[in-house]
């Protein structure tokens, strides 16, 4: 992605898990305002190191519509930092209410510069979305295989060639994605997939059906999944994915090699982690 | 469901179809205001007609945060009309993203009496909204066949016994759905499908695979589909479903048999026809 390394840090802000320093807050009002100094600050520890940021709107729903005010606010900010920023908003919906949602989270002013979609709807549902990323340089990434485990109950369903849903949800990515003023300069389409990194053997498998598709990689860290998982996601070339790290990053302070630290140290030192341990991992 | 038919009417407001006497707004904030004016008055005029309605929030969202606020105040509005509210928000993801969504959508003090729900992450994706479900008598409705048309490349994907993968999804909803605490006095789930009505064959089909569910049944009116479509969706007795119209009631002036009529009575009157024709189709 750039020279800082194909990664992206998820913000991911729930109240009850910020440094103690932080949890002072006595009303909801201050609990948001607690939210809103613990996300600026991260982001200005982390844009120095990684290339993009994935804020997850649920948790910022979940504070409410001043909550949603402040996901916006920090998608400008991360954008003025020179951040690239995913919108994890995972929305699907049927064609005038896609519409909707596309004006509402990728065309508008202060939205990211991609988005998370469900593809269940296919490809009218895709197809505002795709409209808005060809029109301004954005994209978007389609959920084919998440990284929780009751996934597998869904999306390997399998079909009479011996082929899973989640390989099918692949196909229709592929073909969709290669449509006109959709590919790019360096061969990658604007319609990205995200594969969790949890199954690297199913990475490697959809990296060959979706060769034109950037991978977001969720499963690092936290979820469990190693670099080396990871790194099946990614072409020989070590290009063509992007991996995620949330909670293992913001709360370093709380876990792992980095815990005890003051919590901007650790975030700063789990960001540069993360970078080493996926370029190590692309270097083997 | 009630006295008042199974149906109910979905509130997708957008300011280019408003009533033209509506549409005089000069700033995106004026805007706003129509949408609420207008969103209230459908509220007051469908509230002796119908017992629910089900607000869109992508059309809310694309008013920005202050149309989040406005689709909770909505919420609560309908609710003191004494309507059912359904908040069509599709959301999913894995775990404890999931637990902020149940939190944001479902378990707050101007949240909807149920939502529908993404179920392509699997069960774990869905017991945080079931949680909530169960402790405060709500409900969630999974998306099991929707009504746009490409949905059949993906949710038609067919397993080696000829199985399709909508039919796969159903299963796992009728499971997690037979669970403790889930089944009410009625004999339904709170865990419920949403299932279009433009697939009539399915519908039965469906019907038989999920009898402890509560069918959410988008398609009729502007979707195409007719009042005999819906009724498959229902059981021999009348009852499991409920038929949603959105844009035929809303927009009811400007096209169809109302036509022409002021936009107050032509609501009125959609709703009241939306209500006899769906009795009608169950009465044969």
């Amino acid at each position: 992605m750039d020279a800082r390394g194909p990664v992206c840090v998820g913000i991911d802000p729930v109240y009850e898990e910020l440094p103690p320093e932080l949890q002072t807050a006595a009303t909801s009002k201050d609990r948001l305002a607690a939210i809103d100094v613990f996300c600026r600050e991260v982001l200005r520890i982390v844009a120095p190191v990684v290339p993009a940021v994935k804020p997850q709107i649920a948790f910022f729903e979940s504070l409410g519509y001043q909550g949603v005010k402040l996901y916006f606010d920090l998608v400008a900010q991360a954008q003025q930092l020179g951040l690239l920023v995913i919108g994890d908003v995972k929305r699907g919906d049927i064609g005038h209410t896609a519409a909707a949602y596309a004006a509402a989270h990728l065309a508008g002013q202060d939205c990211p510069d991609a988005v998370t979609v469900n593809g269940y709807f296919g490809a009218d549902g895709l197809a505002p979305f795709l409209q808005v990323a060809r029109q301004q340089g954005k994209g978007i990434f389609v959920l084919v295989r998440t990284s929780n485990p009751s996934a597998a109950v869904i999306q390997d369903f399998t079909g009479p060639d011996g082929a899973k849903f989640y390989e099918h949800i692949a196909r229709q990515v592929a073909a969709v994605g290669d449509g006109p003023e959709m590919v790019g300069a360096a061969g990658y389409s604007c319609l990205g997939a995200v594969v969790g990194a949890t199954y690297p053997q199913e990475a490697r498998r959809l990296r060959e059906i979706m060769p034109r598709q950037i991978f977001l990689v969720p499963g690092y860290g936290a979820q469990g999944a190693s670099a080396a998982d990871c790194a099946a996601a990614f072409k020989a070339d070590g290009t063509g994915a992007i991996v995620n790290a949330s909670r293992s990053v913001l709360y370093a302070f709380r876990k792992g090699p980095h815990a005890g630290k003051d919590w901007k140290q650790a975030v700063a030192s789990a960001a540069k982690d993360l970078v080493a341990d996926i370029r190590q991992a692309l270097a083997r």
